[in-house]
């Protein structure tokens, strides 16, 4: 594709953080499909998410989402304090995320702080590691 | 210090698996002399502690861990699951702490999960971002 205009190189940064996005936007377009091209495919990359113990290897992440992604009907996802790090060939994201997930019965929503984890491989940013966890905020929602 | 005995050079895992190791060994000393030698004190460092919002920067992480001290009067942390990745001057963690805690007025229990993030820096391995949540395991403890 060429070039349209004279535009700055984008930094390591901008690319982990378009990376990040394309996780979220994988998460909510509920595809499997995109989700493979976004995470490595390694046996020790970790997936840990609220109320679930640490999952490794891409074939248990795998089927996690999909078991995910049969349940809900939609998902909508709000990023906010999007702060990103890149040393070498690894980039690590530190975001909030608000995750509105509509199902069968209702709907819930959920505020998580998560910490990504990208490698660089063939120009590509894969997600290697993804922790996410409810914040107090959630918690207090819950209980009102 | 003189080598005693012919001895394989650790790997870069195992010297990070070293430095998780004096992370929690300086969060059971309730040392913040530990704790200042273990993390990089930039202003991009993160921590996500259980029920806290994301914390950012050395001066407020220090803060915390100040009055996380204060507050407690014993700590024992069992370690399990130490999975360690290592990827040129930056190293992560995928690790289950057993945390008992004692204050003045009892004594607590959780089981986290925790990711850790190091970097090369001068021969060290510095902390650049904890994240820990809850377990199930913790949930249902406090249910039953």
């Amino acid at each position: 594709m060429p070039t349209p205009t004279v535009r700055e190189k984008p930094t390591p940064e901008d690319a982990v953080r378009a990376a990040n996005h394309r996780f979220f936007a994988a998460f909510e377009a509920l595809s499997l499909a995109d989700m493979e091209a976004i995470w490595a495919h390694d046996d020790d990359i970790q997936c840990v998410q609220p109320g679930w113990d640490l999952l490794r290897g891409w074939d248990d992440i795998r089927e996690r989402w999909k078991r995910v992604f049969r349940n809900l009907k939609r998902v909508r996802v709000a990023i906010s304090g999007n702060w990103v790090r890149v040393e070498g060939s690894v980039g690590w994201v530190a975001c909030t995320a608000r995750i509105t997930t509509a199902f069968a019965e209702g709907f819930d929503e959920a505020i998580v702080q998560a910490t990504n984890i990208f490698v660089l491989r063939d120009g590509h940013w894969l997600l290697v590691a993804h922790h996410a966890s409810l914040l107090p905020a959630t918690l207090r929602a819950t209980v009102q």
